[in-house]
């Protein structure tokens, strides 16, 4: 499926660019903003994939069909009227607008879950004190580049749904971010992968009450060193640990900003924070 | 994507088999019926494809949801809310199980509509006396093969759900078929296609009171003789038009029969009727 490059067959690090690109709910359920991010995400050159998040329509949908959404400590509880829903909602609803979407771009767009061509094989979450249900975790280094890479050199552009299976007929319910580093990871391989992010600010923030104080660049020593000085918010803390295991898993940059400000981000001057070695 | 094998270039017909099989959604509905269905469609050795139709699902979450659907002259009419509903149901729950089901059984599936990788590009049916919605139309010679050529020769199955898009970003729900018969044209340039058809029948009927009076092989001629002799059932007619069509239009052999007889039907001594030139 894939030759070798005379540089990887060198062991040299890849040369082709990709970028594998995350969006989360808010971006889904607002029409102007999704409508604006696809023409962004459209127009980007060379490879890249699509990874987005579930938004409120399979809460509502659920509404409506009388599925009520469990939660405990703040995290949904995917049973098993929630997996049929969510596999419906994130895998048909949403992943299909994006690619109808997508392809009303001229962007060859084919929409995926981690169950298509066994891309994200997964393992169903143990029982501990909390049953979370059909949920899968994707070990960060557990997955086979060579489906999506087969995807990427036959020119078409992969969008994956939060999604993935247990390789025994089961669905699961699954994290977009995780996805999104797992494919960077396993994609780093055979290309320069820059993972963008994004969220609803500009980029890591020096202060939260100051929106404009975007952190521009970040390695593993000055991430220390804003710890140490406690000048980071709370909440960015997971993203910023996903975003330094994926770096040092083989990604080369991750970018996390603005969905608004895609353009920008997957180019040379960034306006979001931008995680590098 | 794709080498011209030194036959092709030759302008002699492609070699390599390719089995393209559409279910119902009666083959759907029946966990057991669907259980015995996927394993023996895991266990076809060769290049394949499945093509799905809706079932009563979407029926029942559309009445979950308060959709109710609409008839006229018995044919469904897709109207805002059930394009969306048909999208999610076929292309989320119905599709991801089947994809699902066959990873489970080590067959690599990877679940598409139309719109993905557009493989499969529909006009939306014109407005006469009846109003049928956002139903698409596809060209029996309409579809580029390509894409779903590239997924094969990567050593994929695409399982196709019964939807298409119009390439301005609206899905549209087609007849599955349609579809397969689309998919089986396009790609009789580069296999020698057989197109198997599931459906409650063992086969085409001599006298619809006796089913195991299977007409066992039909080309053009002897379909004329049978009509002449009145010795069809009507509903049976559309099937075969469409199957003598795919004929004319490069396909090697459709077959007409039961979706518990696949393997026979896949196979050199077919219990079902085959219809050849």
């Amino acid at each position: 499926m894939h030759a070798l490059s005379p540089q990887e067959s060198a062991g040299n690090p890849p040369s082709e660019k990709l970028l594998v690109v995350k969006i989360g709910g808010q971006v889904i359920d607002e029409a102007s903003a999704l409508d604006h991010f696809l023409k962004a995400f459209a127009a980007l050159e060379g490879k890249k994939i699509l990874v987005h998040g579930g938004g409120k329509i399979a809460t509502k949908t659920g509404e409506r069909m009388g599925i009520v959404s469990r939660y405990v400590d703040g995290r949904r509880i995917t049973d098993a009227a929630t997996i049929d829903l969510v596999t419906m909602v994130y895998g048909g609803s949403v992943n299909k607008r994006l690619v109808a979407g997508l392809q009303a771009l001229d962007c060859n767009a084919i929409g995926l879950t981690g169950a298509d061509a066994n891309s994200i094989p997964a393992k169903r979450r143990p029982v501990g004190e909390i049953d979370y249900g059909f949920v899968g975790d994707v070990a960060l280094e557990g997955v086979d580049a060579r489906p999506t890479q087969a995807l990427l050199e036959a020119g078409m552009i992969p969008v994956f749904a939060p999604l993935t299976h247990d390789g025994r007929g089961q669905m699961l319910n699954t994290n977009a971010d995780t996805i999104a580093a797992a494919l960077a990871v396993a994609l780093s391989a055979h290309y320069s992968v820059r993972l963008i992010y994004c969220f609803d600010k500009k980029g890591v923030l020096r202060d939260k009450s100051r929106e404009e104080d975007v952190v521009a660049a970040m390695n593993r020593e000055s991430y220390r060193q804003l710890l140490d000085a406690h000048a980071l918010s709370d909440g960015i803390l997971p993203k910023l640990d996903n975003a330094f295991q994926a770096i040092e898993s083989g990604v080369d940059e991750v970018l996390i900003g603005r969905a608004d400000d895609l353009e920008q981000n997957a180019g040379e001057a960034p306006t979001g924070t931008l995680i590098h070695r």
